[in-house]
């Protein structure tokens, strides 16, 4: 059921499954997109500011995001960010370590410009199987009004342009 | 060579190499991290807001990720990213789509408790083959002080906690 930005309001949380990360995956994406040593082998990551093996922040990026598509949490549209104004990685992930994510929203705001959208800010917390919080994310997402449903030919989609601006 | 705190300046540029994005590389990473259709599939692309296939933005910054590892920007300790106050993607990268990233120092500041490490505030900006921005990162990366050198042993790594605590 998709959740439209009628239906956002401040307060509201939604709770995403768990995802286990172990160190094949943490070493399979830092080879591809973060080949530095305390991502990539257990022995050299003792020797660094790390002290072991740790997922990339970007992978735990991109695990949250999967872990928010899978869940509750299903903005009219897709869920779509725009700009974040907070992205810290307080702890490192580690391998073993089984993560969860928490949405909360913060703010609804129609766009200006389009009565067809707005943005819903949002605070998404994630979290590992100690509760401790691996990354927050602080971001404005681009959902769809209740009227624009089924009318995506009121939506501008010319090539390289993106649909957050407001 | 690795660039010390103390070699840090705001002001300082640093130019990435370029990385094509193809189609097929948006779809294996969107099903792995952001299975959604306009990431996964060209004709329901045309369907949603974007119009078309478009790459995660969570692929754009991972993409960033690695073409900062590959480039002459190499601080001390590795690229340790730990806070970001903005993060933005004003355009979708589309397949075909050739990425360079550059990255301008913005602060340098001394870590208050540890004299071994300190921050360096930096704004990349990830670009398209036309010079469109199709991402703005600032973030405050860990960087090692000189004297941090070779004595890892000064550099607390319990488990679970990440370096970047000031």
């Amino acid at each position: 059921m998709p959740i439209y930005l009628e239906d956002f309001a401040a307060g509201q949380q939604y709770q995403s499954g768990t995802i286990l990360v172990d160190a094949a995956a943490i070493k399979e994406f830092a080879a591809t997109f973060d080949p530095q040593p305390f991502h990539l082998d257990e022995e050299t990551a003792r020797g660094t500011l790390f002290g072991g093996l740790a997922a990339s922040g970007w992978h735990t990026a991109a695990l949250t995001m999967r872990l928010l598509v899978g869940s509750s949490f299903q903005p009219a549209g897709g869920i779509i960010g725009t700009f974040a104004e907070k992205l810290e990685w307080p702890r490192a992930v580690r391998p073993g370590d089984e993560l969860t994510a928490e949405v909360e929203v913060l703010e609804v705001r129609p766009s200006r410009s389009r009565p067809d959208r707005g943005f819903v800010k949002c605070r998404t917390t994630t979290r590992n199987q100690d509760g401790e919080p691996v990354q927050v994310l602080v971001m404005s997402l681009l959902v769809e009004a209740r009227g624009a449903a089924g009318e995506p030919h009121l939506i501008s989609s010319s090539r390289g342009t993106r649909p957050g601006s407001d």
